[in-house]
Parts: C-alpha cells; structure tokens; sequence
C-alpha cells in the first residue's frame, strides 16, 4: 500500500510507544511508512526527508521524539506538509521538555503537537487531516468516534449492574 | 468567500491575540469564519457548532482559549474535523494552563497543539492541512517558507553591513 | 436509596481512586449513582447528564479526571448544580495537567477543586454541602471529624508508649 | 441582612482581588460578612471564628490567601462547613504556592478550591453549595448561567456584525 | 533525658522518613520528644502544643508534613520559638507543593525549611541553633562536620585505589 | 554594637529587597554587620568569613542570592552556625531557581531557608534563634508576635466600619 | 580580525541580549562573526553555516533562541565544534521552554548551556574553550576574574563605609 | 596516561551514572582523573583542586552533582578552565533542582551545563573542548558523529525489513 503517512522516531526506544500509531493507520487503511531518523544524529537524513516528503506522495509526516525534542520541529523546517508532533516521556522530567521543545515552534513553522506518548491521537489526527478531502475517510473516523463512545457507555452499563466493587474485582 | 476554516475563542479578550490567525488567512485568501463561543458559558452553542462544522463546508477548525483552555477539547469531542488549539496566556501562570488543557487530550480525541499565543502558526498549520488537497496552495505554502526565510537571511545581511550597535539603533 | 450525589469518572481506569468515595458516601449513608461519562468520546450524555441531573435528584456532582481533565469543568457548563471535581494523576506528570485543567476555570462557571486523587475529600465536601441544610448530617460530619482527630491522638500516643523503633516495626 | 456566608482574607491586600466575591453575592442578595483573618498572624482568632461559624448562621466560608496559602485548611481544620479556598497571585510564581497550599488537603479535611484570583467564582460557588436547598436561588442561578451565555452570544454576534478589525477598536 | 527539641509530623507515615531526625538528634546526645499532631486533624491540640511548648523547656520545633503542608506553618503561627519545617515528598508531585507550602510564609512568621525530605538536615539545624548558645555543642558539630568530610574523602581514595569499576562492582 | 548576625548578599542588587533584613534586627536592637560576597567571583572570601564568623563572635548567618543562589550553601559548607538562605527573584522565573539551589541542601549541610525574597522572615528566624538562649529577646518577640497580630485586628475592624468600598478608596 | 568564534541567533529580537557576547568578546579582543539564522526558517543555511565552520577557522559556535530553542541543537547536529547554547527568555514562560529545549539534548550530541539570557557567561565560556590551547588567554582570564571579584570586593567596602541606606540611595 | 580532564562527583551515590563518563573518554583514548569532592562536605579540597587544576595540567573539569547542584559552581568559582556541569537526577524533583543550580549562574561564572544525567555528553563536549587544539582529536571526533549517525541509519533500516512487530520482538 502506498505510504500517504510517515511516521519518524527519534530512537528506536520510542518504538515502543509509537507502534499504536501505526496500528490505529493500519486500522483505517491508511498506508505508512516507519522510520528512525534523528534530527541530531542523521541530521541530513532528517533534512532530505523532510524536503522530499511531499514529493514521494506523503501528505502527513508525524515525528516522535524525547528530552529536547527538536525532531518535529526539523521536519516542519523543511516540509511544507503538516507535521504532527508526539512529545516521548524519556528522561527524568515526565516528557515536559519533550512537549515544550516540540509545541513552543516560533511564528512561521508550525508543528501540530499532540499529548505526551500521544501516538494513538497522532495516527487520528492525521486521519482527520486527510479526511478534509477524503469523504469515505470521513465517515468511517464518524463511526469511529461513535464506536468510541459506545465502548464507554457499555463499561458505564456494565458498572451499574455489578457495582464498583464487582467491576473493580474483574479488572 | 466561502468559510473553511472556522476560528472561535472562548472569550472576546482572546481577540488581541487571535486578530493574528485571521490575517494570515487572509493573506492565503482562505475564507474564514470567526465566533466568540465558550465551551463553559455557553457548552450547547458550542455542541452544536462542533457537530454541524463539518455539514457546512468548514474543514479545520481552531480554537482559543486560556485558563483551564477546554474550547478545543469540546470542539474534538463533537467534530470529526481536525482541530487546532491555541492556548492562550491569560490568567498568572504564563498559559502553562491553557497549554496542559489543551495539549494533554486522552486517547481517541486528539487536538493539534500549537504554542501558547501561536495564533499565527494555527492559521499556517490550517492552510497545511487543506494543502494536502490543494496542489496550487501547497505551492504558495512553499512560497510562503520561502520568502520567511528570506527575511531572516536579510535581516543577517543588514545586520552585517551595519555591525549590531548600528543595528540596535535602528530597531 | 434515591441518589443525591452523582459520581462520574471519564475512564473506568479511575475507578481504583474513585471507589473511595463511594466508600465515604456510604459511611455518611448517602445515595449515590456512579457512571463513566467521558467528556470527549460521549459529549452529549455529558451533556445530558449535567442538564437533567439537577431535575432528578441529584444535589451534587463529583467529577473525576485526568490529563487534560475536562469532565467536572463540561459538568459545571451544564449543571447549576456544585461540581466537584476530582484531578486523576494519570499519564507522566504526576496529575498537575488535571489539576490545573480542573481548577484553572474561567470566571463565571465555578468547579470545586480538590487535591489530585483526593477521592476521600470530595465525598466529605459533598457531605458537607449536603450538610448545610441537614442539621442531622452536619453533626454527623461534627463527630466524624472528632474521630479522625481521635485517630491521630492514638496514633501518637502508641508512638511515644513503643518509641519510634517499636513503632515502624510493627507497621 | 444576616450573613450565611462568610468571606475571610489573610491580608488586606488581597481585597482588590476579592471585592468581587462581596459584588457577586450582593448580586444574588445574599447576606455575608467580611474579615481580614490571618491563620499566621491570628491564629486563634482564626480557630474561633472557624470553629463557631456554623453555630452563628454562617452556612459556607470563603477563604483567600497568597503564598503558602494556609487560611482555607485552617478553616478546614476547625469548621464543619464547606470551605471555598481562593489562591491569591501574590509573591513572585504566579500563585501556583498558593493554588498547591490550597489544594493539595489532606485526606479528611477537604478544600473547595477555585482557580488563582477566582473571587468571583468562589461566590457563585457559595451561591451553588445555597442552592442545593433553596429552589429559589437555584432558578436565579440558572437565570444568572443563561444571562452569562447571553453575553457571549451577543459578543459573538456583534464581532460578526462589525469585523474584528472594528471590534479591537471599539475595545 | 530533658526533651528540648519538639520534633513532629502530620501523619504517622511521615515516620519513615523522620526516624532519621531522631536518630540524629540522639547521635548528638540531645533530648527530644516526637507527636504526631496533624494541623487539620488535631488543630487545636496543635495550638496548643505550638503556645506552650517553650514554657516547657522546649527550645526548637521541627515539623514534618506533606502534601499542602501546614504544619510547620501552624507552629509558628503560636510558637515564638524557631521552626524547623520538613516538606515530606507525599503524593504525585515529589513534594514541591509541601516545599511550597512550608516555605513561602508570610512576612511576619518564618519557617526554616530545609529540602524535600530532609529529616536529617533539620536535626542538624537544630543542633546549629543550639549550639549558638552551647560552645560544647558547637564544638560536637565543628567536629561532626569534619568526620563527614573526611567519609569524603576516603570515598574517592578508595574510588582511586580500585578504580570506578571495582568500586560499582563492590557496592 | 557588636555584630551578632552576618548578613550577606551575592549582590548589590540584592540590597533593595535585604535592607528589610536590616530594618528588622535594628527594630530589635541587635548588632550586625553586612557585606556583599560573592561564592561565585569572591569564593575565598566566602569561604574565610564562613570560616572564622563564629570566631569573630557571629551567631547567624543570613545570605541572600538569586539564580543559581549558592551563596547560603557554601557559607553552611565552611561555618557550623546556622545559615539562613533568602532566595531573591532575581532572572526570568521568578525565583524558584533560587530557591531549589537554596533549599535542596544535601544530608549533613543544613540550610534554612525562607520564602522567595524573605528579607524580613530571615531577620526574625535569626531573632528567634537567638532568642532560645536569650530570655529577654524571646519575651520582645512574643511582643512581636502580638502587636502583628493585632494590626490584622485593627485591619479588620476598619474593612468593618467603612466597608470594603471604602476600604478601598483610602488605600 | 579573524572570526573564531560564531555567533548566531535565531531573531534579530535576541540582539538586544546577546550584544553582551559581542562586547564580552571585544573586551578579550576575540575575533567574532554574527549573524541571524533560523533552524527552522532557513534550515540549509544553518546546516550548511554548521557543517563548514571548522573549515573556515571557527573554532566555538555560540547559538541563542527562545522557545522551542532548536538552534544550538541544530548546530550540534552538523558540527564538531563545541557550541554553547543561550536559551533567551521569549514568551510567556519566562525561557524554562528554551532553556529545557536547549539543555537536554540526547547522547551523543552536547549543547554547552549556558543560563537564560546568559549571554556574557556564553562569550565568557568561549573564552575559556580558547583559552586552553592559549596561555596568553587563560593569564588574561584568570586576570579577567580576579578583577570581577574586586568589584565585589570594592561595593561591599563602599556599602559598609555609608551604610546600606546611603547605598541606596546612590544607586 | 596523563589526566587532562578531570572528573568530580558530589557523591559516590553519582558513580553509577558518571562512570559513563569514564567510558567515553577511554574510548577517545584522553587521560582524565576521577574523584569524589564535596562543595558542601569538602569544600577546602574543592577549592584547592578548582584552583591548582589548570597547573596540574587538566584542561577541562567535570563536575556532576544532584539536589542544590553547587558542585561545578564552586569549580568555576575557583578555576579559569571550562566546567562542564551534569545535573544528577537525585531526590524526588527528577532534576530540575539539579539542573537549575547548575545552569543559572551569574554573570562573570559560566558553566557549561549538558542535560539530566548527560554523563556522555558531558565527556563527549570536553573532547569537543580539547579538539579546538587538536586536529587529530577533532577528525576522530567526525568519524565518531559519522559512526553515531550510522547506527540510526542501521536501525531504521532493520525497522524496515522486519517490520515494527518484529523488532519489539527482538528487542
């Protein structure tokens, strides 16, 4: 399937984290490509890709990385496309270095920034981004939020009939 | 013009900031709509708003708010569209609030954080997104980063010709 | 027995905090109804909920969230009644995103704060609210907190009859 | 008119700030009484008032204060009512000491707490802990939320009607 | 042996961490007592404990507490004498808001604060402050001090002697 | 008068905000010296007064800095008299960097610290501590403690008689 | 006089700040050239200025940038010189955003940082980096700092000579 | 091997992150000495090794220490060589005690501040210092950067072949 998503990492230990966004696009249908890539070790790399991203069929690059997260921020240097940003929890400070050096962009180079270890919101995110033209896409991330919603109503149901005591047993 | 892009901000002191988001729109000739709605004050205008953004023809929304900043999130929570949040710096804390409000969305309901105040880069992130389907704006994006980065390449030329105090003079 | 306080939680992941005031409500021999209500994935049955709660009953919410906790806040939108609200320490910050996105309110639409995680508390504030205008619960909650102080009266006068040693010991 | 709410600061610097709570309470025509009480530097004053508060038609108590913001848990400790704690932005960090101070009571021992400089919201609290046994002050509450949601939509309209050029302005 | 030094804490499970306060205090053959008095659950066994301790001998208090720590606070609120405040690391925040909370008091009633945890440090403050009147004792800490160096110093002789990877290996 | 108490700064800048310190021993009638030393560009200095204060008949040291306030820590690192650390807000955050570099002291190097910019609760720590061998002092601060008290008192009862409008107006 | 060192900021609005680096550098009569590039407005030049300044005889690379500060990070990535890193106070949050982005830099790739609008202490480092393959430069350091602490030394007699209120007064 | 650069820890405790450090140096072959001083324990032997070390021919000092990081302040106090400083992630803060100690020093003491626990990167920017002399040094240093960038290369491109399930399998 051709990619339309690139998802970069930093390391290859925000894999951990960043495997539920490629399963949320895989669960859309929507192609991807996976990569390391670092924007303070492969500098070039990092450089080339971003530049030729929109050239290759990408149309949404997400980039995860920790600590002095800058690695969303070099894509949006060299991208016109959207770049989605995932802050990592690495290091000792719970990931607000990450989502501070990822958000704080200055005026002119923008970078969508979603939650710390964010990665199934940075697969949705794209999915609604590329839904602005993509009608069926649309529907299907309607079903999707529907479905979402019925799954807490359900576990809502399910604790009013077995009570918290029950509910908490099961867990 | 047609709107597209739908700005709304929790309160009318939120415009000093945000006039910034309209005008870089403007420059893109991207049709605009701009509402003060609050998702506390008044949660069903926002409800609805969010539900029929999509209906008629908005493709992005962005939202402003400070404080405990919850108009993107209640945007998210009803629209299927991508949506932008800005925090904004209001209340003591320098918009640390509104950023952690903003930015720290559970799973399945994602917002695209921009910085705090980054009325400007929402705008610019909102005509990324629609040029994933717009080749012609995709090309005047490019053009955009271009020219920025002309400005700053300016700026060092003048600020060698005429040494920093001459510089500092200036300014 | 007829619920007069509500408990809502936006993931059945707060349960494990939240059983707490249930605990408390029914030491006080308080009606209560528990459900998970996610702000974000079922907006109108929050919505729903916090509009009706009022004409069913209910005298008071108590609302519990993490990350960017909107839940007591989108309560408060909708309901005249008090909210209380409950920041969740979930995700890598140790709860101050849900602290700050509960509290930081704008003017006008008041949520009552607790500590993160202060399941206990919010069950002995909504006591006693309830409490002013019970004249019987209000001397209930009057020995309760004679018994608490009991409590530590005892704890330390075991320290200074066992010494500290003897004391962490037996812990 | 006999006070059933009373309002306390720790310093009568924090007035400027909480002459709101008093408006907004003469608004809804509830009777308070107002105090400068210092948990520090009155201490017993303090423990009597909180302790007799109740026994005196008192029915909820609001309590500011900056820094290590004490006067709300020491009303806690000594009152059986309901406390509303404001954290004043006093010092150098933006209240976020006080908002802490405030907040983060003991298992116990709660704290309604507001958001940082919340004096109005701290009043319309007290309105909603009265309410819960006065359907009266409910249906003006509820004429209050209605009014305040009232402002935004007319705000909104005339931001339409005049531009948002026209509108920063007028301001 | 005549108790001068107070030390106490809020709850008995701050214990674990203040045994070191007693253990110390009992290494420089000084007399102590230890409570636990809680602010908001004892507060007036507290009042009274801070009002009379120096008519009984009592020379320096230490207080321990966490999360929004008032005890040390509460002390110096009735206590002319010198406060020594341990901001226990409770919760979720690793003790900032108990740090906060013990150290920003107000003009008019210091607390010495010593770091997070730091149930050491505030027996050795104490012992400082008694040793201003106590040449003997001054000459105890005088030597205490050097024996703490000179563990110093034969750390990183041994760290020479093995080198960095006998030495991990041997801890 | 022989110079009981050292007050230092790291800079002179520091003196605006530690006059207070002086005004309050002088209030007191108690003999100090004061002197700018710097731990970072006079660190021999620092360490020789540190030194040899308690020779020279000093009894507490109190030391103020801003930033990477180090000046408190290493007078305790070469003196065995209690050290008062002043963190001063001086930079762009208000301080707290100063106050962690002031408070988080390792074991066996106690410092006590008061609150951001606490000029004055250093003079009164440094009362008090001189106070425990000094019953006439300790007799003039329980005076102190009382009249502070009582201008509180006075506060109120005026805020009473004129109302908080009026109150305002006078300010 | 040849450049070796480089200064580059990431906006002409850092000038203001890092004239300081200028002048520190002329006063070590340093060669130095300045200039304004952008890591995410002009990327390739950054990396190109990066890649080649060892080449060119730039021996320290000195980078300043407020918010997301990616700059000297970018630096880093394309370069083997030591560069220094000055995170500048820009926003609303008082530089701890640049000041974290520039500081945790992953392994593998240092940033020196210096402190927020540290942009003496940046020149002073490169100075230091100089000096030691320079005799000539360390003497003049080491004289450089012996003349810093006697301006320390000087205040502190001026201060005690006319006493701290003249002091004031004077300034 | 001669040490020419020497590395000093605040503790013991520090070596299990510091030895990193060590490591790294002998992989680019440099001599360096390593010991455990004290600012606060030891802070005559800290002042004499700061101030004798550039005489003993070490060029470059690291200094690495948690809490009130003073350590590599006191190195700069004393010595004109460059001080890297490594904030150790002791405590319950993460840090940020730490690393703002060490990082905000006044002007006229720069350290050269590297990330939490950048025990690599403090030896790899010292090897960047030495390199400014020493072209042999500074093309190893290349080939390391190259060697760095390599691996992520390698990684990425196992990513691709086994596909992200795979390589957490492997992992």
């Amino acid at each position: 399937m051709q990619a339309i998503v690139a998802i970069i990492m930093g390391s290859d230990s925000d894999l951990a984290i960043m495997q539920e966004t490629a399963k949320t696009l895989e669960s859309f249908n929507i192609g991807y490509s996976i990569d390391v890539i670092s924007a303070h070790r492969t500098p070039d790399i990092a450089a080339e890709f971003a530049s030729n991203a929109h050239k290759k069929g990408i149309r949404v690059i997400i980039a995860a990385a920790g600590l002095a997260a800058h690695l969303a921020g070099a894509m949006a240097a060299h991208s016109p496309l959207p770049v989605i940003g995932v802050p990592i929890a690495g290091g000792t400070l719970g990931g607000i270095d990450a989502a501070l050096s990822t958000l704080q962009m200055p005026p002119g180079v923008p970078v969508a920034t979603v939650g710390i270890n964010g990665a199934k919101n940075a697969a949705l995110l794209a999915v609604q981004i590329l839904a602005t033209s993509n009608e069926h896409l649309l529907l299907k991330y309607i079903e999707y939020k529907k479905s979402e919603g019925q799954k807490v109503v359900e576990k809502s149901k399910k604790l009013q009939e077995i009570g918290y005591k029950g509910y908490l047993e099961k867990k």
